[in-house]
């Protein structure tokens, strides 16, 4: 049987966040299975990386920016701002979903692993997130 | 329990193209549960992104000719055309699975997400889907 | 019912390897359901690709190198040497985890489709997997 949760976030500034305990508040977990957890948006998304250096939260907001540049010329949806055309394609480089294994009743992450929420807006908003449990 | 079911697309020219209501069509959803999409292929993937602009799903093209590029000098793996290699590498980036939360008997996606299929060949023929869903 | 299984690779070399017969020698699968199969570190990842002609795999190395370059002024988190950040960009690019289909008691993969390793680290030591079927 699954399970679900709907989590509508703070606002984050542009970058990235790890978001891991706000998830584990919001849902409670089985002792076996898998939690997913989606984006319900096309200019954030979702990946696990790196939790204790917030250096490298910051080098990836610099390297994200370095590989999908704003103001390409190629770009033809432009009205919403020089911003919005990156952050679609830097939303499916990450993708808008991470599923993580469920192992004793706890998130199996590795120890330096941690969720991110990717905001990859100047001014995204609240985005709204679904936790599925599939156990 | 998981159902499963099998579709064969018809061909799609090289690009960026929302599939949503076809993979709709072609299953039925559970109350909850998630929805796994399954792409049989290694140079074509699946992502979700904007369903409304149609110049986005030319920009996702442009940008991904732009950040993987054909025929670079270091390629060994060429002798399928210039489109294969970089259609790998692409495919890797989107992934070759999308999955997606079903609440109340519906995909809960955003309202401005659709499922692309994204066709990395310029001439990629019919691609197999497998969808899967565990509830 | 979920069931799982927990890996412990033997060490690769930098680059892309395919781990699908290791995976498949670890858990039983059931007649139809998913195989979530989840790296628990940040400077490695997972992805599907191409099986058979191993220069694709080297291309992988190249395009990935070309495409996040080591000793980019902008990096931060330089103090674990110059192959970790951007081994943590390349993980999430290609994700932390890949799902696969299980139809009639078989991963349901393409013809040319194997599960990879992809070390981003010149010696990332051996890796953690999580393998977690729902059915």
């Amino acid at each position: 049987m699954s399970t679900q949760a709907q989590i509508n976030l703070p606002e984050f500034s542009r970058g990235f966040h790890i978001i891991t305990s706000i998830i584990e508040n919001n849902i409670e977990l089985p002792k076996t299975g898998i939690l997913h957890v989606f984006i319900k948006h096309t200019s954030a998304g979702l990946t696990i990386n790196e939790n204790a250096d917030f250096t490298v939260r910051e080098d990836f907001e610099s390297s994200f920016n370095h590989i999908i540049k704003e103001n390409e010329p190629f770009y033809r949806h432009t009205f919403e701002g020089s911003d919005d055309m990156p952050a679609h394609i830097k939303s499916s480089l990450v993708g808008s979903s991470v599923s993580v294994p469920i192992t004793n009743g706890r998130l199996n992450l590795g120890t330096w692993q941690g969720i991110y929420l990717c905001e990859f807006r100047n001014h995204g908003g609240r985005r709204n997130l679904v936790l599925t449990i599939t156990s």
